[in-house]
């Protein structure tokens, strides 16, 4: 019996889905052992569709016929966005169809409600290709990593911003020079505002932190800042550091609660995360018995995530992940933790004043350093002529973050100090 | 209902699983839904159980008792080695009982007939501690990557000989001191030979092909060699060629049929398999829709494998694994693929002739390379006096492996080389 198939929305990832399924059947079954049958594709404007060729005969302008057929088990939710994609959803549940979405925003945002419905439904939701395109993270984290206490999660989530970063430090462009050629290469959307400000970064991290710790992570628990802000000067000072700059997405258990927030952050270069390059994405996971492990591939792109919609739809057709999800508690009966303000973390950091170069005003910034508890790693100073502005790059042990905060205020009330100094954490040792 | 558990050997690996069964069956709990409940511990030498405190009344000196037991549900092999592993585990299986293992020799060797066996008692077996460690990256080939045609696969699968060689490379150590170190640190086994000669990695490089182009492997089919002949000076010379020293384990589908092979390799310093270090392991997946996945984590270790073996038993406890393996026909149904020699594929190759600094030598060598059809990258000869012995270390590009062979056979009968020519194969710009 072929496993009936209905797919909302047919933009680039849509039509790469349905490409696989209308062309590679013979793989797909061959690989599986399932035969999966497009019946539905509703899309609005099906005259934008370019991709593929999608037999008329399977077009629908709405949702209705999907939600009559019952030859139709799954529904694959591909238009993004919260409206119409949280009704569809809902109303493809209650019709009995299980649910694969690549809708990062909805789950971070409606996921409870998604999640309690597809429970009440006794149909699942599957949801890999959310988060980290063709990686299979949450493959890993509900079922590869089960047997682990996570602590831990640090990601590259957000290609377009890992194209932006890696683009200025390999050829030393500004940010607004890099953005532009992310978007000429097609790594960057013409609105770029919600991948470089951090906020898709942090859709995907509540989506993972809520099943590595078991835990209810609502989207306002992320503590936020993008690429948008950095200047070139800290990452070519960075590189001569051995850092690479990274956005990164961290959620850790600290405190009895968890810390969650996405910043740009410098990589020892030693550490795995830091030789992610280009468009790709990368997730770093803790267990207290599996140690460190990493997952690296393609972030993004039509075919990367159809890879991973396609794996969802063949885990449905097989019958094991509604039987993994009518089970697992990570999904739907999640623990309430203390959210800990980042001024409660610790961190390594790099800090660049703009300082006069006049005798003693390394000692007053050492003395406010000290006074806050912060031990200095390394002081780089750059040559200058005695008595004009001079930037001063120091790097930190581990230090909380709000003495970090406090003390780098302190410091820019210095009458010797120009403008705002810049402060970047630095991953740890851990990863 | 609890699941009935009963464990063959407690070695390292069958004490930290013991230990979490047994310590942290609250955390297991919570994570999974699933109530394990460790029923057996059969192992010939119980007074050498040192790492766990097991309750006398739950050891067995024999299977037996385990094979009647109807309430225990799982049986989870970790003696190693082929005998008596493959008698248990199909005893197991007739008895009814699923098989959980990490015997990655038993399953090169006798896969066929245990899958076979479980098929017929319609039972599983789930190996993913087999390859990898605590790396979910059996987890990645049998329902991550469904969806794809995958055509290559490059692994770090040993961590001795990665440990060994990223000692070598950092300190530059001899290859003798740094299996000496390794021994010494807990990384390398008193009798090493089935690591350091590649064949631990050729059967982890059988087990994951078969798995990912779902065809059969034989482990003749393996072309291995190992980390034991490696010098120094090469290691020198690669890394001022900004390479790393890599034992890669590589499968990969080629003129219709498949290559396999394990052999110490440079890697480009900007590819991520270079940045895995000491014990650490990971294994590069090239998929048609995926393109590039990578897999990072600890190879080794009683409590990273402990982490991969409970994956599999709350997997078998679920249910979900049962379905699966009732169902992939990448398990069972297995195509016959030729397999090509590795003369046939084609690389990169790094060439460290030692020859007479003669004016025409060097043309000599070109001469002979370009009759092959090989081109010439890098050429680095090192100063030295006129008519003395010195090192040439030639990057080639890509060529066929048979023609790279003759070619190196034929300087070497030149007059004015010394030696063997020492050959190392250079990973390619895919991975």
């Amino acid at each position: 019996m072929p496993i009936g198939i209905a797919l909302l929305g047919a933009g680039k990832i849509g039509s790469a889905v349905a490409d696989m399924l209308l062309n590679e059947s013979g793989l797909l079954r061959r690989r599986s052992g399932q035969t999966l049958e497009l019946r539905h594709v509703v899309e609005k404007y099906p005259e934008r569709i370019t991709a593929v060729k999608i037999p008329p005969r399977l077009l629908r302008p709405t949702i209705d016929a999907v939600l009559k057929d019952s030859q139709t088990q799954i529904v694959i939710e591909l238009i993004g966005g919260l409206e119409p994609a949280r009704t569809f959803v809902l109303q493809a549940l209650k019709a009995g169809k299980h649910v694969v979405t690549a809708n990062k925003y909805l789950l971070a945002i409606h996921g409870p409600e998604i999640f309690a419905a597809a429970k009440r439904a006794k149909r699942c939701i599957s949801f890999e290709a959310s988060c980290g395109g063709a990686i299979p993270i949450i493959l890993a984290l509900t079922k590869g990593l089960l047997a682990n206490d996570i602590h831990r999660l640090v990601g590259i989530v957000n290609g377009t911003c890992n194209y932006i970063l890696t683009q200025m430090m390999r050829s030393g462009q500004s940010y607004g020079d890099a953005l532009a050629g992310a978007q000429a290469a097609g790594f960057a959307e013409a609105d770029p505002t919600l991948d470089v400000n951090g906020t898709d970064s942090a859709h995907k991290i509540a989506i993972l932190a809520g099943l590595a710790f078991g835990a209810e992570v609502p989207i306002s628990a992320v503590d936020i800042s993008g690429i948008d802000t950095l200047q070139d000067a800290d990452l070519k000072y960075g590189k001569e550091l051995g850092y690479a700059c990274k956005l990164l997405a961290i959620a850790e258990k600290i405190d009895g609660g968890i810390s969650l927030r996405v910043h740009p952050t410098f990589v020892p270069a030693d550490q795995p995360l830091a030789s992610v390059n280009g468009s790709f994405n990368a997730i770093s996971v803790f267990g207290h018995a599996a140690g460190h492990t990493m997952y690296y591939g393609r972030g993004a792109g039509p075919k990367p995530t159809a890879s991973a919609v396609l794996a969802d739809v063949i885990d449905v057709a097989m019958g094991t992940a509604p039987l993994l999800f009518a089970q697992l508690p990570l999904l739907t009966r999640r623990a309430k933790l203390k959210i800990v303000p980042t001024r409660q973390i610790v961190a390594r950091n790099y800090l660049r004043i703009t300082a006069l170069d006049l005798p003693g005003v390394l000692a007053q910034i050492t003395a406010i350093l000290g006074h806050h508890g912060i031990s200095i790693a390394a002081v780089v100073q750059h040559q200058s002529n005695a008595g004009q502005y001079v930037p001063v790059v120091i790097t930190t042990h581990e230090a909380q973050d709000g003495a970090m905060a406090e003390a780098v205020a302190k410091i820019d009330q210095l009458k010797s100090i120009r403008g705002n100094t810049v402060r970047i954490r630095v991953l740890g040792t851990e990863g």
